[in-house]
Protein backbone atom coordinates (compact mmCIF):
# COMPACT_ATOMS: atom_id res chain seq x y z
CA UNK A 1 0.00 0.00 0.00
CA UNK A 2 2.01 3.59 -1.05
CA UNK A 3 1.13 5.80 1.53
CA UNK A 4 1.72 9.42 0.21
CA UNK A 5 1.22 12.22 1.96
CA UNK A 6 -0.85 15.06 1.10
CA UNK A 7 -0.90 16.90 4.81
CA UNK A 8 1.53 17.52 6.97
CA UNK A 9 1.45 18.89 10.31
CA UNK A 10 4.46 21.87 10.17
CA UNK A 11 5.77 23.35 13.16
CA UNK A 12 5.10 26.80 11.82
CA UNK A 13 8.34 27.96 10.64
CA UNK A 14 7.39 27.07 7.15
CA UNK A 15 5.06 27.59 4.75
CA UNK A 16 1.86 25.47 4.19
CA UNK A 17 1.86 22.54 1.97
CA UNK A 18 -0.60 22.41 -0.64
CA UNK A 19 -2.92 19.76 -1.21
CA UNK A 20 -3.48 18.84 -4.95
CA UNK A 21 -5.13 16.59 -7.72
CA UNK A 22 -7.95 16.21 -5.17
CA UNK A 23 -11.24 16.83 -4.98
CA UNK A 24 -13.00 18.31 -2.05
CA UNK A 25 -16.60 17.76 -1.31
CA UNK A 26 -17.87 19.83 1.45
CA UNK A 27 -21.23 19.66 2.73
CA UNK A 28 -22.37 21.78 5.43
CA UNK A 29 -25.86 20.61 7.33
CA UNK A 30 -28.37 22.65 9.26
CA UNK A 31 -30.26 20.39 11.29
CA UNK A 32 -33.86 20.64 12.02
CA UNK A 33 -33.57 20.94 15.94
CA UNK A 34 -30.22 21.86 16.58
CA UNK A 35 -30.25 21.48 20.77
CA UNK A 36 -31.54 18.12 20.17
CA UNK A 37 -28.89 15.98 21.85
CA UNK A 38 -30.50 12.69 20.56
CA UNK A 39 -30.93 14.07 16.73
CA UNK A 40 -27.03 15.00 16.89
CA UNK A 41 -26.47 11.66 18.13
CA UNK A 42 -28.26 9.78 15.42
CA UNK A 43 -27.05 12.29 12.96
CA UNK A 44 -23.03 11.78 14.30
CA UNK A 45 -23.92 7.85 13.55
CA UNK A 46 -24.72 8.71 10.54
CA UNK A 47 -21.90 10.51 9.55
CA UNK A 48 -19.64 7.82 10.85
CA UNK A 49 -20.78 5.02 9.08
CA UNK A 50 -20.87 7.40 6.07
CA UNK A 51 -17.54 8.05 5.71
CA UNK A 52 -16.24 4.27 5.26
CA UNK A 53 -17.20 4.54 1.67
CA UNK A 54 -13.83 3.28 0.49
CA UNK A 55 -13.08 6.00 -1.98
CA UNK A 56 -12.95 8.46 0.60
CA UNK A 57 -9.61 9.22 0.64
CA UNK A 58 -9.88 11.74 3.76
CA UNK A 59 -12.14 13.37 5.56
CA UNK A 60 -13.19 16.17 8.16
CA UNK A 61 -16.10 16.34 10.72
CA UNK A 62 -16.90 20.24 12.47
CA UNK A 63 -18.79 22.04 14.05
CA UNK A 64 -19.31 25.98 13.77
CA UNK A 65 -16.17 28.07 14.94
CA UNK A 66 -18.55 31.51 15.95
CA UNK A 67 -17.75 34.59 14.53
CA UNK A 68 -18.79 38.39 14.54
CA UNK A 69 -17.03 38.95 11.71
CA UNK A 70 -19.72 39.51 8.62
CA UNK A 71 -18.65 37.49 6.08
CA UNK A 72 -18.68 34.11 8.71
CA UNK A 73 -21.21 31.65 7.83
CA UNK A 74 -21.27 30.48 11.74
CA UNK A 75 -24.93 29.32 11.20
CA UNK A 76 -24.17 25.63 10.33
CA UNK A 77 -24.85 22.74 12.73
CA UNK A 78 -22.35 20.17 10.93
CA UNK A 79 -19.67 20.86 8.34
CA UNK A 80 -18.45 17.28 6.64
CA UNK A 81 -15.66 17.33 4.17
CA UNK A 82 -14.84 14.45 1.86
CA UNK A 83 -11.62 14.33 -0.16
CA UNK A 84 -11.54 11.64 -3.35
CA UNK A 85 -8.82 11.58 -5.56
CA UNK A 86 -10.65 12.69 -8.56
CA UNK A 87 -14.38 13.43 -9.61
CA UNK A 88 -14.22 9.26 -10.84
CA UNK A 89 -14.21 8.80 -7.28
CA UNK A 90 -16.57 11.00 -6.10
CA UNK A 91 -19.60 9.92 -8.53
CA UNK A 92 -18.63 6.34 -6.82
CA UNK A 93 -19.19 8.19 -3.85
CA UNK A 94 -22.64 9.36 -4.98
CA UNK A 95 -24.67 6.71 -5.81
CA UNK A 96 -22.67 4.12 -3.63
CA UNK A 97 -25.25 2.26 -1.03
CA UNK A 98 -23.56 3.35 2.20
CA UNK A 99 -24.07 7.26 0.90
CA UNK A 100 -27.82 6.22 -0.01
CA UNK A 101 -28.28 4.85 3.40
CA UNK A 102 -26.75 8.13 4.87
CA UNK A 103 -29.48 10.27 3.24
CA UNK A 104 -32.28 7.62 3.80
CA UNK A 105 -31.49 7.57 7.60
CA UNK A 106 -31.00 10.94 8.12
CA UNK A 107 -32.36 13.17 5.82
CA UNK A 108 -35.51 13.66 8.17
CA UNK A 109 -32.64 15.62 10.20
CA UNK A 110 -31.77 18.25 8.40
CA UNK A 111 -33.27 21.11 7.22
CA UNK A 112 -30.86 22.44 4.64
CA UNK A 113 -28.03 21.50 3.08
CA UNK A 114 -25.28 23.28 1.03
CA UNK A 115 -22.60 21.23 -1.09
CA UNK A 116 -19.64 22.50 -2.56
CA UNK A 117 -17.62 21.13 -4.88
CA UNK A 118 -13.80 21.69 -5.54
CA UNK A 119 -10.88 20.39 -7.80
CA UNK B 1 11.27 19.05 12.87
CA UNK B 2 8.40 16.17 13.38
CA UNK B 3 5.97 15.80 10.20
CA UNK B 4 2.79 13.72 11.23
CA UNK B 5 1.14 12.84 8.71
CA UNK B 6 -3.11 14.41 7.97
CA UNK B 7 -4.08 12.89 5.06
CA UNK B 8 -2.95 10.31 3.74
CA UNK B 9 -4.04 8.70 0.19
CA UNK B 10 -5.15 5.15 0.77
CA UNK B 11 -5.11 3.14 -2.30
CA UNK B 12 -8.82 2.95 -2.18
CA UNK B 13 -9.50 -0.64 -0.49
CA UNK B 14 -9.32 0.85 3.30
CA UNK B 15 -11.60 3.66 4.90
CA UNK B 16 -10.61 6.87 4.71
CA UNK B 17 -8.58 8.81 7.13
CA UNK B 18 -10.30 11.36 9.95
CA UNK B 19 -8.72 14.48 9.98
CA UNK B 20 -8.99 15.69 13.58
CA UNK B 21 -7.79 18.38 15.81
CA UNK B 22 -7.60 20.82 13.22
CA UNK B 23 -8.71 24.45 12.63
CA UNK B 24 -10.54 24.46 8.71
CA UNK B 25 -10.99 28.03 7.23
CA UNK B 26 -13.05 27.38 4.04
CA UNK B 27 -13.67 30.55 2.11
CA UNK B 28 -15.67 31.23 -1.11
CA UNK B 29 -15.00 34.04 -3.56
CA UNK B 30 -17.16 35.11 -6.15
CA UNK B 31 -14.92 37.89 -8.89
CA UNK B 32 -16.62 40.64 -10.13
CA UNK B 33 -15.44 39.31 -13.76
CA UNK B 34 -14.91 35.28 -13.44
CA UNK B 35 -14.66 36.16 -17.31
CA UNK B 36 -11.93 38.73 -16.83
CA UNK B 37 -8.25 36.37 -17.02
CA UNK B 38 -6.41 39.35 -15.76
CA UNK B 39 -8.44 39.67 -13.04
CA UNK B 40 -8.37 35.99 -12.18
CA UNK B 41 -4.46 35.98 -12.21
CA UNK B 42 -4.36 38.70 -10.16
CA UNK B 43 -6.17 36.90 -8.01
CA UNK B 44 -4.18 33.66 -7.99
CA UNK B 45 -1.03 35.53 -7.41
CA UNK B 46 -2.94 36.98 -4.44
CA UNK B 47 -3.74 33.73 -3.15
CA UNK B 48 -0.46 32.28 -3.61
CA UNK B 49 1.42 35.35 -1.36
CA UNK B 50 -1.50 34.51 1.18
CA UNK B 51 -0.83 30.72 1.66
CA UNK B 52 2.68 32.25 2.86
CA UNK B 53 1.28 32.73 6.04
CA UNK B 54 3.54 30.28 8.36
CA UNK B 55 -0.04 29.27 10.57
CA UNK B 56 -1.14 27.87 7.72
CA UNK B 57 -0.62 24.16 8.01
CA UNK B 58 -1.96 22.77 4.69
CA UNK B 59 -4.28 24.42 2.13
CA UNK B 60 -6.21 23.51 -1.03
CA UNK B 61 -6.90 26.18 -3.72
CA UNK B 62 -9.95 25.12 -5.91
CA UNK B 63 -12.84 26.01 -8.94
CA UNK B 64 -16.20 24.77 -8.86
CA UNK B 65 -16.91 21.56 -10.40
CA UNK B 66 -20.06 21.63 -11.80
CA UNK B 67 -22.77 20.04 -10.97
CA UNK B 68 -27.14 19.56 -11.66
CA UNK B 69 -27.68 18.73 -8.36
CA UNK B 70 -30.03 21.44 -6.77
CA UNK B 71 -28.16 21.12 -3.32
CA UNK B 72 -24.39 22.32 -5.15
CA UNK B 73 -23.56 26.02 -5.44
CA UNK B 74 -21.41 25.56 -8.41
CA UNK B 75 -21.51 29.26 -8.51
CA UNK B 76 -18.36 30.63 -6.78
CA UNK B 77 -15.41 31.19 -8.34
CA UNK B 78 -12.69 30.33 -5.98
CA UNK B 79 -12.57 27.61 -3.29
CA UNK B 80 -9.54 28.53 -0.40
CA UNK B 81 -9.24 26.25 2.28
CA UNK B 82 -6.57 27.19 4.98
CA UNK B 83 -6.02 24.16 7.36
CA UNK B 84 -4.77 25.26 10.92
CA UNK B 85 -3.65 23.47 14.22
CA UNK B 86 -6.12 25.72 16.39
CA UNK B 87 -8.20 28.38 17.15
CA UNK B 88 -4.99 30.79 17.99
CA UNK B 89 -2.97 30.31 15.33
CA UNK B 90 -6.05 31.60 12.90
CA UNK B 91 -6.41 34.40 14.90
CA UNK B 92 -3.02 35.14 13.88
CA UNK B 93 -3.45 34.59 10.45
CA UNK B 94 -6.36 37.39 10.66
CA UNK B 95 -4.26 40.08 11.78
CA UNK B 96 -0.68 39.24 9.66
CA UNK B 97 0.46 41.65 7.62
CA UNK B 98 0.26 39.15 4.65
CA UNK B 99 -3.39 38.51 5.14
CA UNK B 100 -3.91 42.19 5.40
CA UNK B 101 -2.37 42.74 2.29
CA UNK B 102 -3.90 40.18 0.63
CA UNK B 103 -7.32 41.94 1.08
CA UNK B 104 -6.34 45.16 0.33
CA UNK B 105 -4.64 44.14 -3.22
CA UNK B 106 -7.77 41.58 -4.09
CA UNK B 107 -11.00 43.00 -2.25
CA UNK B 108 -11.88 45.11 -5.58
CA UNK B 109 -11.73 41.51 -7.55
CA UNK B 110 -14.22 40.02 -5.65
CA UNK B 111 -18.25 40.63 -5.49
CA UNK B 112 -18.79 38.19 -2.68
CA UNK B 113 -16.92 36.02 -0.03
CA UNK B 114 -18.64 33.28 2.47
CA UNK B 115 -15.83 31.97 5.44
CA UNK B 116 -17.19 28.75 7.00
CA UNK B 117 -14.83 28.12 9.94
CA UNK B 118 -15.25 24.63 11.62
CA UNK B 119 -13.00 22.45 14.22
Amino acid sequence: MAATSLISASNGAFAGEPIQNTFVHHVFFWLKEPENQNARKQFEKGLSDLVKVPEIKSYHIGKPVESARDVVDDSFTYSYIAFFKNKEDQDIYQTHPIHLKFIKDCQHLWTKVIVYDAM
